[in-house]
């Protein structure tokens, strides 16, 4: 039996005693003994690096049962002190520009290397296409074999925002999971770019020669957050074609001021399916942290990431709060109406609205 | 006397009045019913075009007096029938573009066509600069002495968020008071564009020749909220240039797929110092709102401006409301420094200072 399916196996068990222990209420304080028993075993289980425990954790982040949030807030407590030790690495770029080959070239050059690897995914549109590339595991066959390696598809959720706490913490499950490098990739559809690049340390874009979008690339801010450009697919006739796109692409790099970071993207060629370049951009990767660690702009850049994740999570609960509230529901769309029969302001609006919740 | 200094002088006796009636809780009542009868005075005073009423109107909309606040609310609320009328153009262009020159040339051509035009800014940095380029009337000498222009400063406020709201309110006022066309001009620090652009029907964007940035244009993604972009300076040496700038613009327009507008934003050249394409700046103004309103786009964006508006005001209050609270201030620093040291999470601390408030 294959690692990953023994500890389906025993996610699942586990989710069905600690459902039996919830059923009965007279037993609640059995309960709590049991849920802090488990929730201990569970923190040292992370620790010894065992996979089980770590895919049983994320479970309980992803999950929407009260209890479970209420562990996995606990299990993430415990894991705090021995989070943040590895390098986190956002993959980008559109579908066809070869991601998982290329994310299973680069996790195999880091377990040789004795590194172990997670890959997470933020996906939002996983609810909607059922799947992500990474929830079809066998496009990453050699990699989910490997026992260095941990892969787990994007959590779904309503939002970005819910989605993306679920990986945020599942980060730090992996890092005390003792995982050194987080790979973090994202399919790119609406804001999960811009969303992935706030939570890594280092954002990598997958291009390809001759696509002819660098302009695209621009315009919708990628090329602005990328700290390395990689293209793919730079073998047999595509190889000149891959030299005139890394000028191209050096070329729209020069747009940005130099960064606070003092890193200078690179473009490198790269081809993942005859895993050459690879251990180039890796390298590029490891020159990255040493720039930036000497700078100290790696733990500032974390810090402000985590300030950033503090203030957004309350912006946005502030508002669904807000919007959700039945009377604001229905007078929300009284004074829309109101706006259309131009017989209020915005702001007027605005105003009634903010007082009638006082 | 010249009407702008008349207006400013009955502007000032206004609010001495007022100041002093406000000034004796003894006498409200009496001078309830002077406000009372200064409201409808001043509604009466701006439908019938007094420029006077106009700028103590909008001075009670900049004022942060709750009175005055009041009583503007009032203002507007008998003012907005009134309004809506008009076509509102937002003008966005680097410093050195001739920006005034060019309103001024516009301007004078609107009311030698006998259009009544109002110009207002909305300039941010105008609270650190004490100026914004209106701030200095002097640079529009001709159009400062027409009386069928009015010409109204920045706002000045804390946030943009601020002076946005007032220049919202002060187009209600210009409406009412007749103006045909409301210029929004911009001098495009931070988000000031993008804030214009979501309070007028067109926007023009106005450029060099041979600046070489309409890369930049593509980045700050100003090219795509374009509905025109009039290349100034074309005259002379620079014609050569302007029209290579031309052909790159179509170009950069072109990256962008059909707006739902269904508007194909144009690029035209001009001369706003020897008065040469303004005309055509104009006609295409018309064009666009003649396309758009037998679309029906012209009333759809001014009503999802409108929602835009109102869900925006409602969100910047709900934050302000929140971080300002002296607790939640307190304890937002503690849980920062709780995140530095690797305690809390992001997500935890949200959920910690969001129960503190509840």
């Amino acid at each position: 039996m294959s690692k990953q399916k023994k500890s389906a196996l025993q996610e699942k068990k586990g989710v069905s005693i600690s459902e039996i222990t919830n059923s009965s209420s007279i037993e609640s304080i059995k309960d709590k003994r049991k849920a802090k028993i488990s929730t201990d075993n569970l923190v040292e289980s992370i620790l010894k690096k065992d996979i089980t425990a770590l895919s049983r954790a994320i479970t309980l982040v992803e999950s929407k049962n009260k209890k479970h949030k209420a562990q996995a807030n606990a299990v993430l407590k415990a894991c705090l002190p021995h989070a943040n030790n590895s390098i986190r690495i956002g993959i980008t770029g559109v579908p066809g520009v070869g991601k998982s080959t290329f994310i299973e070239a680069l996790g195999k050059h880091l377990t040789t290397i004795r590194k172990r690897v997670a890959v997470l995914a933020i996906d939002p549109s996983s609810n909607i296409t059922k799947g992500s590339i990474l929830g079809d595991k066998t496009r990453m066959e050699d990699l989910v074999k490997d026992e260095n390696a941990f892969i787990r598809p994007s959590a779904s959720g309503d939002s970005l925002g819910g989605v993306a706490r679920k990986t945020r913490e599942t980060i730090i499950l992996c890092e005390a999971a003792g995982f050194d490098i987080i790979i973090i990739e994202t399919v790119g559809v609406g804001q999960s770019e811009t969303t992935v690049h706030s939570m890594v340390d280092f954002f990598l874009l997958l291009k390809l020669a001759g696509a002819g979008d660098e302009l695209q690339g621009i315009k919708r801010g990628i090329i602005e957050m990328a700290d390395a450009i990689a293209i793919n697919k730079a073998d047999g006739d595509n190889l000149k074609k891959a030299k005139l796109a890394k000028v191209e692409f050096n070329r729209a790099l020069h747009l940005y001021p130099e960064k606070s970071s003092q890193w200078q993207p690179k473009v490198t060629l790269c081809s993942a399916l005859k895993n050459e370049g690879i251990d180039s951009i890796w390298n590029s990767i490891l020159e990255y942290v040493e720039t930036t660690s000497k700078n100290n702009f790696f733990n500032e850049k974390r810090s402000e990431q985590n300030k950033f994740w503090l203030i957004q999570t309350i912006e946005d609960q502030l508002k669904s709060d807000f919007f959700n509230t039945p009377k604001i529901k229905k007078e929300l769309a009284n004074q829309i109406q109101l706006l259309k029969d131009n017989q209020t302001t915005p702001f007027a609006a605005a105003d009634y609205l903010l007082n009638l919740n006082n």
